[in-house]
């Protein structure tokens, strides 16, 4: 068993003997390997670059004094970068597993995709984590830009987290309990006893001691040096101050102190630097000359050209086999992978000639593959015809060619015996007939291959070595059979065969190529394409996806049948489609984990083996969970090695939770967090977390006073605002960011409060998401609303409204939350969007923002915009939203509005009556009072639209107004025929406008009638 | 041939075989290995700690922008750290070359003294440089203290500097071209291609582009964090902050922005931080239980105990000898201990009565010696008588015993028959015979061993794993041989016996022990103590110190002579002596050097020669520099390889002298240099060296026009005040600042200055020691007293006097300069302190520096008071010193005052005029007028006296006065013995205190009478 020391040495060896140069830990903090110049900058420009290296990571946010068995504020990395990617970077990278002596045929061992990704740095790649029977273990990426710089050629990164690999080959549980080093006389000594003091101590200066002011003058200190840096054109020493003041950041959040406007500052700083730095390090390579880029080194081998084949005209038809050979794709990348290629063949094929049976394509997370049954040797033969000149214009008297024939002849070059009469468009034309050869069968489907081939993408895509293709992840071979043909075809770098690659683990036992040679594991020759699914099968791969997906949920049900439970089919269809598409020979391996942690509540059990893990719960027949889960393995495997190693990981994150799960319930009341709420800083112009949340309080209640609550809502109100937000504090939301509010559900229950102040806690997060449900109670709507009216008005008031793709803050998502709280909870709908900006602007007045009429009235915009949008996302006409757009204020009037308005805007009587209030309320002015002397009026017309108006009540909505109002549309008809409304008299034209103003005053209010008008006509 | 990277791992491989544990570089720029924590905290406290890494080492003021073969800001050292030391740390690193490939056969590898202290830390320990055929390859150190905290167990700690090395096996001569890493391709990366950008461009920074204001801040915050760090009791992050600050610290100096205020202040800083660190780190391991100090560690084996001999009391008389085998001595300990060694040896034998002959005591660098002919087998036997009563005391009447001798009886515990009669003191006692017998030899030797080697002393003595010695280097074996019998001693864990070790490097060869397998190497058992020296020399060891030498004459000698030169062999006698103790086997090697470097001046290259290399210069019979070199190697080796070795040592450091000198010459004036020294900080307060240097000018000047100068004098010091200081911004002096001055003077002249100005130049920088000459010109006097009275007026107006042992800016040595100028140099003898003083005070007052009376006193005083002490130190006595003292202002005049005084001391004339003169003094009030009227005297003896001092000259001096001033003498005596001075007529006594005020007058003033008369009686 290898101790930490000399694992660390057999990587370096292992990637030394294949060209690495050992680089040295850089002597800054670096949060990752990735951040050392020898991969940051290196990846940079064309010159190659292997490199490996250990990295002491740094990050202070991690810290847990060393009790956490896993996180720590230093752990090891073992970098390693192959640039270019040498084409078989993930059998290499499984060759240094073997060589730390991980069995990898009893291991379960998977590419999990992982699109890694820095925008502080302006860096992304594709690529996966690496796990060992469920724990991730290494990082695997093909990088594609870094510093905002596209990179040429592609480098691939792999990170191992040395911990977790020593940890799983040791089969400890906690990383103190790592054997570091061995002494020839037997002495131990464990990472504990090497690091424990370290991670301690450096553990209480990141989380509690390190002075915020120090460490901001430290960070403002960096920066000014990182950007003269950039100035003067050094991008080592720029860099080097990148890191620095990176690290200055990192030690403030982690004690507290950034803010989302700081951090979004910070990050635009850091990304702005890093591009600089980047562009300079290429510029001075080129002034340099690219030192790297050696004459002399050995070109690769020249690619191997296709062979052309002739396959005679009267050939039998045969099965046509396509497998695109990928690295594992992403699981929601393959069926759209194989949608894609069935639509290319099947219109390939079709704008073809060449005859063929059933086109089958499927594949898994290695392969796409295309069976076409009966393909034809060719095309079959035809001829087309090209038109001359008009027969009777063609030959002179002479029976000789006209200048026109001549000229068709020429330009066809042919001769006259060649031409032929033929009737084209009804007339007798000269003509020659073309015979158009049928194209082989090699041919049609090379070029199909090819355009195929060349043609895949997916959502994201990445480049790797080859110089033309970009896909989700690299094509590294393709077989190509006709019949027993290989059909010649050459995409990019790429050459087509006859050769499969089965899996690797299984394979590598079998000798078929080993790891690291150069070529891809487990490599198989298929003689002919019928040959090439029975060998899949034979190789244990299940090509079929609905296949693969019921043995999983035979597998799954059976194992939990054997630990006495079952497994929701049902409920987990969406995560068994995951896994379908996340292995080739699904082994259904069970796990268990120990009883205790079932303490902790079911979402966090299950949002750990499923989000994280992909593991399937197992439950009693009454739904409650079971103390075990089922993994999938891809491949054989040993079962208890691969089970032990699941368990380990699940027991790892359990262990955690429950830590802080215990440590948290040891207050005994939910006030006792609301201290730890001053540390945290929310906005550095807006204070603590705690501060912010007093301020929901009391803008809470104020609106509370604009509504009517019973006495329990209005206690559950009061005592929920004084602990809003409390859960932020507790251990456990700081170290699953996501949980907040459901914790303080959990925790408020436990604590003594009532279900009502409990679920009011949680409820004032929601809506968490679009698909989120709204809060339950008034009293959690209410603070769910007073929470977003704060972060609105406090935002607009510093003038930090979004911009483009940016929100930092997540302004957009919280004018939603307001629009739909306000749509949904009917109790609310009398409440203005203003009413709230302006309670929550009385409040932060108070504390010095800047919160005036008209940064109000740009929230108030923005949030009605966002509703605006909402309507015509959910399909509404733009008349429609705009019909209902006064009382947009109010989206649950402006609501009920439209919907009514849908439900009238199809009858003919509403649209004569929409008519009439149009031209009344173009003719009377606004401000008119709705009120006459019923005695000035005199014509019939007007005495007639007055009694029909005198008993007519106001309409109490549009349906009402729609049904009644009928009654109106005839007389206003009259009235505007008879009568001059703008009469000479003064007091009669008073008396007709008032009247007329008496029928808008009736009629529903808060709609555009122009835009009603609009929308009915 | 191993690459770099090769290079670093067979290190690392060697040194984890033998159980150090693998550490990671730091992520903390660090100026070496020793500051990682791995060393700086864990050789602090008890618990054991082997450990083995690579470091790189950031030194920004080695910044050369990769220009210079040798030197790199920064650097790769291989750090080993061994606690306890094993016993046979030697051994174990010389294994460690011998797998790096170093034929230790063919090289010169020596261990040369090398004392490390880095005060900063509150650290030393004693060791050496390790060289390999003249290159310091590797610092081997036992450490003694850290943190101010004495260390036990000791550590030893091994750094070695891979680039050197690399370069010496690779035979490249600069660090760019060393081979870092081949691939299995065989495409090379070198060190160049790899970190020649990063060279370039923190040098840039070091040195060119960091911000002042931006680091001083950091540096202040990173001392607040270590210091609340410190408060906070957390070591760890304490330390890295004490790292961080260093630094910051480091960044500053190379960008020439630390004044000596500053750096002393610093320091202070950091010594305190990391004394206080290093006190907390012991602490908290202590709270952690010492997790390091396992049990069930093995313990090394018993020691053997010395087996006591039994020697026939008839054996005949052998030869003794001890050999006590250290490794390698200094140089200058060796004669000292040899001293030592005879003196404890002789005292020894002397106090015994064991016969023996000759003593002779001799050593080399590895072993001190002694051979003592004819040792007798046993001392005598001998008798002694304890006296009783008095025989007629003894038995009363009936010839029983007495009571008296009944007592004396039981108290000897002998009955009546063993007392005897004998005459004690001419009295006739009762006496009992004591018959004390001879001790072996063994005896008497074994503690005369045990007693010599307990107390070997140096000056500096160290301590290593032995739990009671101490003393320069460790004492690592006892070879003791009374004839061919094995001398039975043990000094504390060192148990002599029979075994000797001859050198390494050949008997490495002879497969007599193996390098790093527990013992030294090269033992060799010696049957009879005569074959010892035979022994020494069949090993080729010159066991005697005069032979050796002349060994190495001889071979100097030669050597030159085949060059066509010869060696200054008296001139170089203290080298030859410094050499003849720092080989045990010489053998000269003759080298050569490119001649374009005798372009450099000779001291440069002769103290490179001498200083660093201890090699010895050959010269051509008219005394001219030749390019060759000789130098002695320790025993066997390849001469070609040694020569070429130690060649390429003196190329480098001759090429970055040449490097230097040439681009200097570059310049066409002196003033080229000027503006450079802006940019030179002297002291915050005192601004840039520019400014001082102008202040200087001013001074000379200002003391100019107290003295006579002839105007090409004073044209000189016009010219040279302008020019004063110019080459502290020469690149030359820049890398070599003992050169400042010479360096000027060198310049000056070649830039068209005249002689003199160039002289000037040179001489305002002396006297530099006590030993070096004062200037000889009177313009270089001025120049280099206005330098050091700027000096010691600036500092005292900014109250920075020098404190117990601490005086950083070198005021005492700047005062002794002071007085030495001014008592050697006649023309500048009528200047007083003071007038040099004020006239730089002046010059400062208008900077802002506050001169006050006060303070320019306390510099008077502090000059007088330096001047004194000179005085005693040379002999004076304090009543001399004393004598002179009120012309300790113008020392020039004091010293010729003191000399008289010396001479005429012993005259009984000048003692009788001496008893005059003070007795007048007694008498005269001061303000006394030196005049009276001659016609007031009547009485004989006053009329006598006024005769003859009326016709009395002032005398010129003391001996002037002794000489004429014996004419006084009677009449003075006779004047008071007959007259009353004090007369009751006013007029008359006026007279007379006039009279004798006359004779004060026209002694010699400057002088304390009475101390003078003191002195002479």
């Amino acid at each position: 068993m290898l101790t930490m020391q000399e694992a660390l040495r057999t990587l370096s060896d292992y990637w030394t003997s294949r060209g690495c140069l050992t680089w040295q830990p850089f002597n800054t903090e670096v949060g990752a390997g990735t951040m050392n110049p020898a991969t940051v900058l290196r990846v940079l420009g064309p010159e190659p670059w292997d490199v490996a290296y250990v990295e002491p990571s740094v990050r202070p946010d991690d810290s847990r004094y060393g009790l956490n068995p896993n996180r720590l504020q230093t752990h090891t990395q073992f970098q390693v970068i192959l640039k270019p990617e040498p084409g078989d970077p993930q059998e290499l990278y499984l060759g240094s597993l073997e060589a730390l002596g991980i069995d990898l045929d009893a291991h379960d061992v998977r590419f999990v995709e992982d699109n890694w990704a820095q925008p502080a740095i302006g860096a992304w790649g594709l690529g996966w984590e690496v796990w060992l029977d469920g724990m991730e273990i290494t990082q695997f990426t093909y990088f594609q830009q870094v510093g905002g710089q596209d990179l040429d050629p592609i480098p691939v990164e792999l990170t191992y987290g040395m911990e977790r690999i020593l940890m799983a080959q040791q089969g400890v549980t906690h990383f103190k309990d790592i054997v570091y080093s061995r002494k020839p006389d037997g002495t131990i000594i464990t990472y504990g006893e090497a690091f424990g003091q370290q991670e301690y101590e450096m553990s209480r200066y990141y989380l509690d001691d390190a002075d915020v002011s120090v460490n901001q003058t430290l960070y403002e200190a960096f920066v000014a040096e990182a950007t003269r840096m950039v100035e003067a054109r050094l991008p080592v020493p720029a860099h080097q101050f990148i890191l620095k003041s990176s690290h200055a950041f990192n030690v403030l959040d982690a004690r507290g102190a950034i803010s989302t406007t700081e951090r979004a500052k910070a990050f635009g700083t850091m990304r702005r630097l890093m591009r600089q730095t980047a562009e300079l390090w290429v510029e001075r390579r080129e002034e340099l000359g690219f030192p790297l880029m050696k004459e002399g080194v050995v070109e690769g081998e020249a690619l191997a050209e296709p062979i052309s084949v002739d396959v005679p005209a009267d050939a039998p038809a045969a099965t046509f086999v396509l497998e695109i050979g990928v690295e594992e794709l992403p699981p929601h990348v393959l069926p759209h992978t194989i949608d894609a290629v069935r639509a290319a063949v099947t219109a390939g094929l079709g704008a073809s000639n060449l005859d063929h049976g059933d086109i089958t394509v499927e594949g898994t997370p290695r392969r796409v593959f295309v069976v076409v049954d009966d393909v034809a040797a060719r095309e079959p033969d035809s001829q087309t015809l090209r038109k001359g000149p008009k027969w009777s214009a063609a030959f002179d008297g002479d029976g000789n060619p006209t200048k026109p024939l001549q000229g068709f002849m020429r330009g066809q070059g042919v001769t006259v015996d060649q031409v032929i009469k033929a009737e084209v468009g009804g007339n007798e034309h000269a003509c020659v007939a073309i015979d158009t050869p049928g194209r082989p069968a090699s041919k049609v489907l090379g070029d199909l291959i090819e355009s195929t081939v060349t043609g895949l993408r997916a959502e994201k895509n990445m480049r790797w070595n080859d110089p033309a293709l970009s896909f989700s992840r690299a094509v590294r071979w393709l077989l190509a059979l006709w019949g027993d043909t290989v059909v010649p075809a050459r995409v990019s770098d790429v050459v087509a065969g006859r050769t499969t690659y089965l899996q690797r683990s299984t394979a590598s036992s079998q000798g078929a190529g080993a790891l690291g040679d150069g070529t891809p594991v487990g490599h198989h020759d298929v003689a002919t394409a019928t040959d090439y699914l029975p060998l899949l099968r034979s190789g244990r791969i299940e090509a079929f996806t609905d296949q693969r997906r019921a043995r999983i949920v035979e597998q799954a049900v059976a194992l939990a049948a054997r630990a006495g439970g079952v497994v929701d089919v049902e409920g987990n269809a969406e995560l068994l489609d995951e896994i379908t598409n996340l292995v080739e020979d699904p082994r259904g391996i069970l796990g268990d984990f120990d009883e205790r942690y079932l303490e902790l509540p079911d979402r966090i059990l299950v949002s750990v083996m499923a989000k994280h893990q992909r593991y399937l719960p197992v439950r009693s027949v009454d739904g409650a969970l079971m103390p075990h889960f089922i993994t999938m393995a891809n491949g054989a495997c040993d079962d208890v090695v691969v089970a032990g190693g699941n368990e380990s990981v699940l027991r790892a994150r359990y262990e955690d939770a429950l830590f802080f799960w215990n440590q948290d319930l040891e207050a005994t009341s939910a006030e006792h967090f609301i201290p730890g709420l001053e540390k945290l800083t929310f906005e550095n112009r807006l204070g603590s977390v705690g501060l912010r949340a007093r301020r929901i309080a009391d803008v809470s209640q104020a609106l509370a006073d604009l509504v009517s609550l019973d006495e329990t809502q209005r206690q559950t109100l009061v005592r929920a605002g004084v602990l809003a937000k409390f859960d932020l504090s507790t251990s456990l939301v700081k170290e699953m960011t996501s949980l907040a509010g459901f914790v303080a559900r959990e925790y408020a229950s436990r604590m003594g409060e009532t279900a009502e102040v409990a679920d009011s806690l949680y409820e004032m997060e929601q809506p968490h998401t679009t698909a989120d449900e709204v809060p339950a109670s008034t009293p959690g709507a209410l603070l769910a609303l007073a929470d977003r009216y704060d972060l609105l008005a406090a935002m607009f008031g510093l003038g930090a409204r979004p911009s483009g793709s940016s929100d930092p803050f997540g302004l957009r998502r919280a004018a939603l939350g307001v629009v739909r709280i306000l749509r949904e909870r009917a109790e609310l709908a009398g409440l203005t969007i203003r009413d709230g900006l302006e309670a929550a602007a009385s409040r932060l007045r108070e504390q010095g923002v800047d919160c005036t009429d008209k940064t109000m009235d740009a929230a108030e915009e923005f949030i009605i915009g966002r509703f605006a949008q909402l309507q015509r996302d959910e399909g509404r006409s733009a008349e429609l939203v705009a019909a209902v757009s006064p009382s947009a204020a109010r989206p649950g009037i402006a609501d009920a509005h439209a919907r009514s308005l849908q439900a009238v805007a199809a009858d003919p009587g509403f649209r004569a009556l929409v008519e009439g209030i149009v031209r009344i309320s173009r003719i009377v002015p606004a401000g008119t009072r709705p009120d006459y002397e019923p005695a000035l009026l005199s014509e019939p017309a007007e005495v007639a639209l007055s009694d029909v108006v005198s008993g007519f009540a106001p309409a109490s909505d549009v349906e009402d107004f729609a049904r009644r109002g009928e009654a109106l549309v005839a007389p206003v008809a009259a009235f505007f025929d008879e009568t001059l409304v703008m009469a000479e008299d003064l007091d009669i034209r008073t008396a007709r406008l008032g009247l007329l103003a008496r029928i808008l005053y009736s009629a529903p209010s808060g709609l555009d009638w122009s835009a009603v008008d609009a929308l009915v006509s």
